[in-house]
C-alpha cells in the first residue's frame, strides 16, 4: 500500500511518521507514506496556496491551482484508488471504514489547513472525504495521520502479533475488556483472581463479559440490535 | 493552559508540536505543551515500561509504577484539572468537550499503547477518558496531539483572527458552507455569483442556507430538534 499525503506542513507529519508503527511497515516494504509540500507546487514566487475567501470574511481557502497540479502530477505516475480530502464535514472515520481502506493499493490524502480548500476542488478531484470525528482542528494533517495509522497497523503483517489487532475494541463490536499485568498487588488493588487461574476457559469467559458489561455502560448504541 | 502528556513515543509528537497553532500558542506564551517520557520513570534497568497480560494472550500491557512515578511527580509541582486517559472506549471527543477543556488550567494527558495500560491506572488516577472515535491507533500519542490542537486553538489569542474559528463547523451546530478563492473561473467551473456580488447581506444569507443544506445532507443527526 502506498499513501502520498499532501499538506502544506510537512514536517507536522515528519515525526509521526518516522516513530512507531509506520515506520516499521516502510521498513518491512509492507507501506509506503510519501509527504508532498504543497508550496512546491505553487508558480507563484511567494510560494502562495491560499488567498482570501471571495465573499469575504474570516480565514484563508486553498486556491485550486497548486492542488491540481500536485494531484495531476501524482495520477500522471501512478493509478489511485481514492482521492481522499480530510475535512469535519467528510463522512466520519470509524473501524469499518479503516478495514476497507486497508485493502487498498494507493491513496492520496489532501489535508485541509485555514478554511478549507476551494469548493472546486472537492468537485474535481476528491472521491472521498473524511472526517475523524465533530471536532475542528487547525489543519488536516494530524486527522490524515490518525487514518494513516489506523489502516496500516491492520495491513498484515504490520503488527508483531496479529492476533493483538483482532482483539481490539470495535473490531467485534465490541468494547475491549479491562487488562492487567505484574505487579498482581499494587498498594492494596489486586488483580481479579480468575486471571492468576490459569484456566483459559474461564478467563476468556470473564473477558467476553466484561467486554459485554463495558460496551453496556459505556456504548449501549453499540449493542444495538444484537443479542446480549 | 499547560498541558503534560506522558508518552513512550515522545519523537512521535515533537514533529506535530514545534509546528504549527501550538508552536504559536506557546511563543506568544498562551499554552505550554511539555512531554514526558514514561521510560525515565522506570526504575527498571532496561527501561521496562510494560509486560505481559495476566491470563494470557497477545499484546502487551502498561504497569502501572512508571505511570504512578510520572503523575506523582507532576502532581506535586502543581494542581491539576483533569488526568485524562485516551482510549477507544472513552467518552467520545467533540467540539463541545473541546470548548470545555480549553478553559481549564493544567491538564495530564497518559497514552496508552501496545494493548492498553493496568486497569488499576485507570482506578487510580483517571479522571477524564477520552475517545476521538470509533477506531483503534496503534497508540494514544495521535489521539493526544488531536485533542491538544482542537483545544489549545480556541484559546483567545492563538488563532490570528478570531471569529475565524467560531465561524468553523460545529460551532454553531452545523457544518461549514462551501468556501471558494481566487481565480473566478478556474477549467470552466465558475465561483457561485453571489459571492462576487459584493452585497454581504446575501453572501451571509446564501452561506447559512448553504450551512443548513449541506448538514441536512451529509449530518442530519445534527439538526435533530432544531427549526430548519
Amino acid at each position: 500500500m502506498r499513501i502520498d499525503i499532501i499538506t502544506v506542513v510537512p514536517g507536522l507529519l515528519e515525526g509521526p511518521f518516522s516513530h512507531s508503527i509506520l515506520k516499521r511497515a516502510e521498513d518491512k516494504g509492507l507501506a509506503e507514506v510519501k509527504l508532498h509540500n504543497l508550496r512546491d507546487y505553487s508558480t507563484d514566487k511567494h510560494k502562495q496556496i491560499d488567498d482570501y475567501a471571495f465573499g469575504g470574511g474570516a480565514g484563508m481557502v486553498m486556491m485550486i491551482g497548486p492542488i491540481a497540479r500536485c494531484i495531476d502530477a501524482l495520477k500522471s505516475e501512478r493509478d489511485y484508488d481514492e482521492v481522499i480530502y480530510m475535512t469535519p464535514d467528510g463522512e466520519t472515520f470509524d473501524q469499518g471504514m479503516a478495514n476497507s481502506l486497508s485493502l487498498k493499493g494507493n491513496l492520496i490524502i489532501l489535508c485541509g489547513h485555514y478554511k478549507g480548500v476551494d469548493e472546486r476542488v472537492r468537485q474535481k478531484y476528491i472521491t472521498k472525504e473524511i472526517s475523524i470525528g465533530d471536532f475542528v482542528l487547525s489543519g488536516g494533517e494530524l486527522a490524515a495521520a490518525v487514518v494513516t495509522d489506523a489502516v496500516i497497523r491492520l495491513i498484515p503483517g504490520v503488527l508483531n502479533d496479529e492476533t493483538s489487532a483482532l482483539t481490539d475494541s470495535f473490531q467485534d463490536g465490541l468494547l475491549a475488556p479491562p487488562v492487567f499485568t505484574r505487579p498482581a498487588v499494587y498498594e492494596g488493588m489486586k488483580v481479579p483472581d480468575i486471571l492468576l487461574s490459569g484456566h483459559n476457559g474461564k478467563i476468556d469467559e470473564w473477558r467476553f463479559e466484561e467486554s459485554v458489561r463495558r460496551t453496556r455502560e459505556r456504548r449501549p448504541d453499540l449493542l444495538k440490535g444484537r443479542d446480549f
